[in-house]
């Protein structure tokens, strides 16, 4: 089996909090002695995503801000008139910046730059425990 | 040759039609008894998009919203002033979500949330037929 | 090993600017004769992205012209500062088009559509040589 599968069960805020989650993703790697591979990691769910940012505090709200703006959280959505879970902003931020993203590893490395960091970000409007799965072919 | 490549013919209406490819997805993993392994989902086209939501009939309105702020339908873009084909728009929104997706399949089961389907968006201004490429690494 | 990697270095004049990579991602294909994968391409840094688009003239000036409303680049963010590199618009516009797509070969071939290539985009505000990962599992 050319396939490695592990996950991370990540506790969050909600309300577009972004963890970042590159340790936890470079543990693995170690763990597994995986010197070339190709990774893809994919969070669990319709109102959180995965990307990537350099994880300094003034970024930490900049990146909210713009979202902000592209699906406000003050409007009531068609969503939220039938649900009436007043997250319809948090699942298109979500189908807008996907539940996927793909690294590679080479010279057991990961192959991101030292300002990049792998993040989670969950827009629901409460507290989650959110299941990202690791996917390597080595 | 641990890589199976499958494809979907998907009929759409156009116009930011948004279809639910999470069944059909989940029956070719049934056909090749697929226990573990890592899924990529692309569509073929520069107007067409492969992303998540919950698919209910809310967010199949507020989704095209939020798109039509971001990238109007009505507006002459420059690819339309020299290709007369109107479908500047559809281009631009299929750049921003992107032509593909990851999922995780494990314990014979596709990774997704309860609420959470895969999705194809055809924003070109006409019904197409869209080639989508599944392929898993097992 | 299943897993094969490549690497190209794509100058680029920053200030979003936007690369075709898809006759060298081609030529990779045909280097090693992969007739059936599935393959990853990402990019390297916080400030630049992977996406597809119809390479034309009139969308390699709407698809900035999209981004600059998405995220201007003549506001100063909480990012600027505090690190007063002047770029916080390119972190924005990196973390939400992402840093990977995935791509189907069968037969030999790139699946994308004739009027789809592959692009990199350089958000930052200056020349830099990128580097963008190929892996491919066949």
């Amino acid at each position: 089996m050319p396939v490695i599968t592990e996950f991370l069960h990540v506790k969050t805020e909600g309300n577009t909090d972004i963890i970042n989650i590159t340790n936890a993703i470079e543990a693995i790697i170690k763990k597994h002695e995986i010197k070339e591979g190709m990774m893809a990691v994919s969070v669990i769910g319709s109102t959180a995503s995965i990307t990537n940012i350099e994880y300094e505090p003034g970024l930490l709200l900049d990146f909210p801000e713009m979202l902000e703006k592209i699906a406000p959280s003050n409007i009531v959505y068609n969503h939220d008139k039938k649900w009436h879970d007043a997250n319809g902003y948090a699942h298109l931020r979500a189908s807008l910046l996907g539940n996927s993203k793909n690294y590679g590893i080479y010279n057991n490395e990961l192959q991101i730059g030292m300002w990049q960091q792998i993040i989670l970000v969950d827009f629901d409007n409460k507290p989650r425990v959110r299941k990202v799965v690791l996917q390597v072919v080595m």
